[in-house]
């Protein structure tokens, strides 16, 4: 017997996720098999919706249903203080702690040499741009504590180099060589609270 | 900000999964944002005909895309040896493994008091009908290696009391406590090599 193709499809399909290898999608296929119809009919609907209804906020770049996203769109929101992020995930995980009440900045990338990768050059130039028209007081940095985190927000302190901004780091109440998205509120808000300023250019000024 | 509806929406499907929690959901949400759009598409409409192309074999109850499985439309199979097992799941676990040459009886049901379930009657006469027409040889019985699985067994062999045909049962060569649809190929194979033939009936009748 060989297993229809249909299924063997979404099992190659679900593999895709990561983490999820074949005996884990089989088990998935097979869950779905045997639930109720009109969750699976919910399922495939809302996956096939999700690129249709979610987008990129354009000031910010989290994600949004129209052209701003919902921090964007808040009046309420302090504007004085953005909160610089790697990626969109990042930025669900910080506002969902609930402990930030200025806007953000979602990088759209990290600076990692060794994977080739670095900070998109327009989303600082977008950065500096909301810098200078807020007339912001603080750029609080949120990335991952890890040897690539340390290297984009060098990256992005030089790139503000000379605005008369100040530039914060969550400090290391995160676990070291965690990750944003799978930080518990608790260690987020600690992390928050005690960010400290971050002294480079001033020592090197001296 | 809150997240788009449609985003927290597909979060609390996708954590109807077994083992799948709000933040894996949210990952493989970000995941789906951030891949190949002809993937996310893909498995949407995958998931989505799921139902329609996969349907249960008129005979044996396994997975099959028309009336019959592969396996009961396939002439070449030895009809003289069914194996039953609980689950279409198991049904697939033992194909796999490539040992076994029969065909199968899918039970759909286990007998388990305590989380009040039983083996469908219904499934039990089918199974009673298929060996009269077929004079089936042997019927061996790949039931999970737990307390549920003995109360099966003994629930089929109650079933089959008074027909010419042997009963036995894969060996407990399956890690004990463990559970067929995760166990492997080598696992699998020796365990249907070492079957054992059940002998209560006989002693009874001494």
């Amino acid at each position: 017997m060989s297993l229809p193709d249909s299924f063997e499809e979404l099992i190659g399909l679900l593999g895709h996720f990561p983490g999820v290898g074949e005996k884990t999608a089989r088990r998935m296929v097979f869950f779905m098999l045997s639930s109720d119809r009109s969750w699976v009919d919910a399922l495939a609907h809302s996956i096939g919706e999700l690129r249709e209804r979610v987008a990129s906020c354009e000031v910010c770049g989290a994600i949004a249903t129209g052209p701003l996203c919902g921090t964007c769109s808040d009046r309420t929101r302090d504007r004085t203080q953005i909160c610089v992020v790697e990626t969109q995930e990042d930025c669900v995980a910080m506002e969902q702690s609930g402990v930030f009440g200025g806007v953000y900045h979602v990088l759209g990338g990290r600076c990692s040499p060794l994977e080739d990768e670095e900070v998109p050059s327009e989303s600082l130039e977008r950065l500096r741009m909301r810098i200078r028209e807020n007339g912001t007081a603080e750029v609080i940095l949120a990335l991952n504590p890890r040897i690539e985190g340390d290297m984009t927000a060098y990256v992005v302190q030089e790139a503000l180099a000379g605005m008369a901004v100040k530039i914060t780091r969550l400090s290391y109440g995160l676990p070291v060589g965690g990750s944003i998205g799978y930080a518990d509120r608790v260690t987020l808000h600690i992390a928050l609270e005690s960010r400290r300023e971050m002294e480079v250019d001033k020592e090197e000024g001296r």
